[in-house]
This record gives C-alpha cells, structure tokens and sequence, in this order.
C-alpha cells in the first residue's frame, strides 16, 4: 500500500532495485550528487550509518537500495521533509531499519548519540551563506546556502557520531576544497579519498567526492576522474554504470 | 660552439624550438613533470621568474623554449648543477635572459631580492625527510627528499620573492595535497588552479599540478584531468599536444 501523498508531491522511480521516493515538485529534488554519493560511500553490510542534511532522505534510500541491510539515519531540520522521508522509507517497506529523525545538525550527538556510528555521509548546502543569489524560496536558499548548517557544523557533528576509524562521506564543491580539508584536520578526520566530478573530460570539475577516517592518519588518494557526459544529454558508461542496477 | 661537456653528460634535444639540455646521466634527470610544469605555468613575456630547486634546469629552459622572452632565474643548491644548468643556457644561446645562482632555498630573497617576481615555478622533492626507501646517492637522495629543502620552505621562499598577485606553480604528489593547501593558506598564497595528472583514466593520480596568487583571494579551480597514456606506452593526444612544438 502506498503511503498518501500530499499536495505537489510525485512518486520517482530510483532504478534500483524497484525503491521508490516521494518528492515535492515546488521544492528541493535530488541530482546526481546524491547518486554519486550514495555510490562513493561504500557502506558494507550491517553498518550504522547517519545521512546529515537528509533532505527527501535520498542517499539513505540510495545507499539501502546499493548495499543492502545496513541501518541508516537520516536527519533533517525541516519537519515535513522528514516527515516525507520516513513517507517515502514506508513506501519501500524499509521503515525498519531507514528511518529519519527530525533534528539540527548541531544536535546531531545528542539526537543520535556519540561516537555509535560506522559511517556518515552528507550532501550539505554548498554555498557560503553570504555568497551568490539567494533563492527567495526559504526552504530552496537552506538546501543550497550555509544558513542553517556550515560546513564546519557538519564535520563536527560526523566526528561526534564516528567511532574512531569510522568513515566520512560527502559531496562539496571543489572551490571549497582547501576550507574543507582545514576543517577535516581541525576536527581530525584524515582525507582518504577524492574523485573530482567534471561535467566534460576538458572542463572543470563541478563537484568532488571526499571521504575521511576519524582519528585516521591516511593520505588522500585522488582516484579516477568522473566524467559525467560525453555529448550533451549523454552520460558516459562511467556514469550510466553508477546508475544500472548492477553498478 | 657547444659548451664543453664533463664525463657522463650527455646532450638531450627538448623537440621544441631547437633547444637541448646538457644531463649527467649517473644524476638525476627531469621527467615528465618538469615538462608539465612547464607548460601548466603561464608565463607571459617579459615577466621575472625564478624557478627554485632548479637542478638540471630543465624548467626555466622548457619555459624560455615555450613562452619566449621572459627573464629566467633558478636557484640550485648543488654547485656543479647550478653550473650545468649555466652551460645549458650558454649552449642555447639564451643566458642573456636565463641564469642559475648557485643557493639554498631558505636565502632566495636575500640572494634574487625581496617581492620582485611575477612568478615562482618549483618541481620540488617530494617525499618527507623520513618517509620511503632513501636513495644511497646523496645527490639523487636529495633531488628526492626533503633533506635541503621542504614544502615549508619552498612555499616561504616563493612567498617572499613575488609581488603582491605574483604567481606560484607548482607539481608535487596528490597525496600531500591537504598539506600543500594548508602551508599556502599559512604563507597567503590562495590556491587559484589544480590540475591531477594521471596515469590511465582509470587510475588514481600520480602528480597535482597547482598554482596560487600571492595575497589573492581566488577560489581554486579543479581543471580537467590530464591523462599520461591511452595504452601502456602510448601517450595520450593531450600529452603529445604539450610535448610537440606548437603545443
């Protein structure tokens, strides 16, 4: 039985392993950067894991879907977005082990508790409060600006919900690639991995996938580039791999 | 007239502009990353460069060969380098505008003057003094390990030469890269340009090319990946393109 939609909202196939996600057409819908993500972060079976700014609770349906039973938390601070992604765990009958909590991520240890947690993984607002056009829809400016969650706020909340040598996940842009390391070192999750995502094999990348250890003292590996289209409107097999059933 | 050669040198032609390098071959001798570097900094015509660990001086010769007519200075440790280096130039006709002084690191200002420069190219060791198998060879020890000249140094060296806007390029090992980041932060230099040299594109990557603004305030562009080989000793087109003449 599907769970009752409200007013504006759709049901969006994921192309995995049949899940489905309910998303409100006036507001914030996945992109790429939520499969990319779900992809990078390799959770393995029976995991905890914590999904901060969770949003429609893309990337823990997207991690389930990948993984299989690991058990994930989402959390969110606008109320019915959490209430639409429990809506949406409901739907796929994940409800026992994807569930997300409505909270700020400045409570996120508190909320959750400390140092329980084997992964965490975040697609936060990639703008710096100040910078660029504000969207005047409220809820479209805090999914992309750093009004209420900063970068800061996040890595310190994920060192607070890691176990030591637990992992972080998360997808920024690469122009914030310095501050984002200063902040990794300041909270001491050491850089592990980074795959720089391009649009085209010769233009600039326009987002970065990186992963750290809590407490960890790795070096970061930069891995094979992600190059998203071939032509206009054609993914690479790169890509369209990420996004097949068995990718 | 050829300058004189001393035993184990040889000549090598760098296929660009009819120009050669006098190399020992029981020394280190440059790579791909020099001629990298060397095509990734932009140098513009009638602009002061110094180029620090300048060894064989492969990069202010590659730079000259490419660019035209700036005015190079690299800085070598190593008395006989620096002076191989002088008889390179001599041998291109070129040490009217390209010289190497004999001098440590940690006394570039004292030696070029104090914020005189437009640029500052450095291919330096790469590894840390304590880390991995240390060549018996002092010299090659050296040319590998930061054992004269660290990161640090380097980055403070470039930072007093430049004028304010003045550029700094640099290649170096991804793996550092959080560390390269920090020290530029700590010595004002704002990371502007990354580019990751790989392999295979399917690989991880093997150097970083990056370049900063001494007291800029630019966001650091990630720009398209470069791709050594298509196959295993093939190059790819957009090596050969920075190797041949016109590229």
């Amino acid at each position: 039985m599907d769970a009752p939609l409200l007013i504006n909202e759709r049901i969006d196939d994921l192309g995995r392993r049949g899940y489905r996600i309910i998303q409100n057409r006036t507001r914030f819908c996945f992109g790429v950067d939520a499969v990319l993500l779900s992809w990078f972060a390799d959770v393995r079976k029976g995991e905890r894991v914590v999904d901060l700014c969770s949003g429609t609770g893309i990337v823990p349906l997207l991690m389930d879907a990948r993984y299989g039973a690991g058990d994930y938390t989402g959390l969110e601070i606008l109320p019915d977005m959490a209430d639409m992604a429990n809506r949406s765990a409901m739907l796929n009958d994940v409800e026992t082990h994807v569930r997300f909590i409505r909270g700020d991520v400045k409570d996120a240890a508190e909320l959750l508790g400390k140092g329980q947690f084997q992964a965490v993984t975040v697609n936060p607002p990639y703008m710096p409060a100040g910078s660029g056009l504000r969207n005047p829809d409220r809820e479209m400016a805090i999914a992309r600006h750093e009004i209420l969650c900063t970068l800061e706020d996040v890595v310190r909340a994920a060192k607070s919900l890691l176990e030591t040598g637990g992992r972080f996940y998360m997808v920024h842009r690469p122009g914030r690639l310095p501050e984002i390391l200063s902040v990794m070192e300041a909270y001491r999750i050491a850089p592990e991995r980074a795959v720089f995502v391009h649009p085209f094999a010769d233009k600039d990348a326009a987002m970065v996938l990186i992963s750290g250890i809590s407490g960890g003292r790795n070096r970061m590996r930069t891995e094979a580039p992600l190059i998203l289209y071939e032509a206009p409107g054609k993914y690479t097999e790169q890509v369209l791999k990420i996004y097949r059933e068995d990718g």
